[in-house]
């Protein structure tokens, strides 16, 4: 337990674990001030998630580097899981699928993109695995390849019937998790050296005991939870009063804070020029959406939702995440980088952003 | 003749001829048993594709470099083109289209995708002639660019004339034609040592004499012709039967069935370690058809068919053969492969035959 | 003076000059021969841009490195600036955005396809500085995404009003405007050694003194603009009696005018086996355009024009730039060229042409 305070205490971030009692309180006593709780529950969820990330990392180093891989690569985007299936339960599908496509986009191109531009403003030219972020960018091409293709390639008429839809996505959901699943045995069992950044830099940190861990894993799911809920609930209305479409929340804002964790480690490691561990951290983060959280939500939105969600995208999500992951693709594909890369990354992500803050996908998109 | 016999003798393959004479005979009998005479057809096809095959091949050795190339490009695709020009002169418009852009599709993933899969169960990590395959997967991509370029640009009105349509692809299927004539002297000619991968292993086995070369492709011409009627006489009432769309019988199936002599060239040079030759018959063969079959078959519409055939695909068609294209392109950049590689373009190709199986293109899409 | 009349008689593309006079004076005495002074103008603008790109790189080899790159990247494409502000002036939008459009497919396939087939013609192999191709085509690619991901990605309801796509337009052209300042600061400042070509070869020709640069640049500055206008006047009779449309005109002929200048020095790099410089000329313009040339003319729109244009291009124009710039990616990825290369790039802009002329945006396109 003094392990979890000494953390806290020597990271600024989780100085905002302040933010979680506040907005459970602020919940009970002013329930319809709904832009107040979703700033609130925005600001929570981040440190949150850092603590998540943490807990996972230190069980599946304790495990043994099979399981412990495993592990983290099914638990590393456990924040936007929870808050998407909060959202399922809430029928909130539009905000599902704007998260689930805008947390691809915006770890291929903001987390990718900053970096580069934090990494190159300290070093001039920043060289990486070559090999490794091709077999990361190839995964990642492959996933949204995969995951977009019906949408891209069929206008699915509504009227011939939401059954059809619903059966084809639930085909497609196991197809990607049984994809997802080689996928693992190739980067943690066959071929795991063609992804091996030599230390992913744990062994300086104080480890955490493994029961601390998991405790904290359990706690703070709880909590990312119940701050969803309140997220999920506030969000509509805020969103109205701040000229926000579902769509913008779902991608940018949702997709950021999910992320921010996972973000602070990438920033960290792009500083100390070891790229390597960035580029890994943000594609595979992006692969595992595409590949597993989609998939597993479609699952769930059987068993938690008024209805089953299918994966009809709007054609503008499409084209969004087509470009975020074949520009992350030819970024990565040189292994060198320089801050203008990064910048150039960082304004591509902002026009997307404009334009999905000024010209929302309106009622003739298909939700 | 003998060599014929024991060729036939040692080839599993080619035991499968015995289904020639029965389909023939099964059409004369049950002319209305359209599902049998459909599966019959189906598999008839298989064994003369590769004698066909083996026809070309003996022949274009015996004429010398230059011409057995030539003859060798020119006819390697002789089957996929016998049916469609079957299938045009039963004015089958939409499985012509189908099969030419599945043929592309079904080359450059499952084609390509199942070499890398069986080559990769046998080698941990397989390398290739880089230059090589990028010189054919540019070629491919240009040729693919340059026959949807008109598809992907234009929403033309149908309500404008056809005949616009058709001069349109007329002289499209000219430009494509003269393209082609190019490539050849490119890669026949003035830059053939890009393209040469040391031996094609021919060497092993028996060579036939000519006269049972020609002998054999003008037999099998004819037979390929009658079965391949068959087949498009029997594959609308089958498919109604079996539940499948033209679309998909010929995205996929023509496309595989045409495929399949070529297929365990590829295969098996895939298991020997020589990838270099899988590559550059799956993209040689598929920028064939992009280069040459499907500006042939414009051509030859103005004198088998009911009226001229123009090269407008329906939209979902050009997006399937545009990533599967850009796909091989990146896959084949690297010039390395491992196992994995070759399941997720598997993966995506069964995606693609999901999506088509299950949301064909209906009365919206423009045939 | 005299080493511009030197220049003149050595310069066989210079004699055209002849045209300004002719132009001017025919305007005055047949203002109503629509089709001859649209001739005599393209034929006229030629050498003007000729001229116009000689004292631009005069006077920025005076100033010194940074503020002379400054001045060539900026002035770069003057020719095609005014004839877009002209164009401007007289409420043609759609010849505006064609010609933009056109501007970065004419340099990316024709420009560079016809060095790299010019160069090939002379030598078997050509290589070129990788790095340097990838940072350019690096920068295209991104430049390109960034000025067409929101017509790709909203289909605006033009019933939402105008305002908002008026405001989303000028938002979009100042992101670009800094974008185009930051590529200029890595290009000419912080990582000028990633783009430089050992020498420019200007050594060997004769200085202009810094007078007659600075004077030849606004005489011919002028006298463009005065072309122009009849240009600008006369295309749309012209057009309607050549039986071309506005599209075509501005995505071909005034892409290819404008351009003139800068292709023949690209062309004359490829002959000498400088591919480097074709490459950078090429890809360094396309870019230009996409970051520079297009957001000053929605920003001059709101000076110059009846009313402020928009960045909403019509579908059409979003594949041929988005299909030019990923295939001008691909190819200067690999650092070789033979001639079949630069064939298929002139090859997939015949086919656009084609595609333009036969099937133009019609009625139905947004302009």
């Amino acid at each position: 337990m003094s392990s979890l305070l000494r953390e806290i205490r020597h990271t600024p971030l989780l100085w905002l674990l302040i933010f979680v009692p506040a907005v459970l309180i602020a919940a009970r006593i002013v329930p319809a001030a709904h832009t107040l709780l979703f700033v609130l529950a925005v600001v929570a969820i981040v440190p949150l998630a850092a603590l998540l990330s943490h807990a996972t990392e230190a069980i599946s180093e304790k495990t043994g580097d099979a399981v412990g891989g495993l592990l983290n690569a099914t638990l590393g985007n456990l924040t936007e899981l929870i808050i998407a299936v909060t959202a399922l339960h809430a029928g909130e599908y539009m905000l599902v699928k704007a998260s689930i496509a805008g947390a691809i986009v915006t770890n291929s191109l903001f987390m990718l993109g900053a970096s580069f531009l934090l990494g190159g403003l300290r070093y001039h030219v920043q060289e990486y695995n070559r090999a490794g972020g091709r077999m990361h960018s190839a995964l990642l091409l492959m996933a949204t390849i995969a995951l977009l293709a019906p949408a891209a390639v069929s206008e699915l008429d509504l009227a011939r019937g939401e059954v059809m839809t619903q059966n084809f996505s639930l085909a497609l959901a196991i197809l990607l998790i049984v994809a997802y699943g080689l996928s693992l045995l190739f980067s943690l069992k066959t071929h795991k050296e063609l992804f091996a950044s030599e230390d992913r830099g744990q062994a300086e940190e104080a480890k955490w005991p493994i029961n601390l861990a998991i405790g904290t894993l359990f706690v703070v799911t709880v909590l990312v939870a119940l701050v969803s809920e309140i997220f999920v609930e506030s969000v509509q209305h805020a969103a109205a009063t701040l000229g926000m479409s579902p769509a913008f929340v779902g991608f940018i804002i949702v997709a950021l804070v999910g992320a921010a964790a996972e973000m602070a480690v990438a920033f960290s490691a792009a500083r100390k020029n070891r790229l390597d561990m960035s580029v890994s951290i943000a594609l595979g983060s992006a692969s595992q959406i595409a590949l597993f959280v989609a998939p597993v939500l479609v699952l769930l939105s059987y068993v938690v939702g008024p209805k089953p969600m299918d994966l009809q995208f709007w054609p503008g999500a499409v084209t969004m995440v087509m470009i975020a992951t074949v520009t992350a693709t030819f970024v990565t594909n040189s292994g060198r980088s320089a801050w203008f890369i990064g910048a150039l990354l960082l304004f591509i992500y902002a026009v997307f952003a404009m334009t999905l803050y000024m010209v929302p996908p309106g009622s003739h998109g298909s939700v």
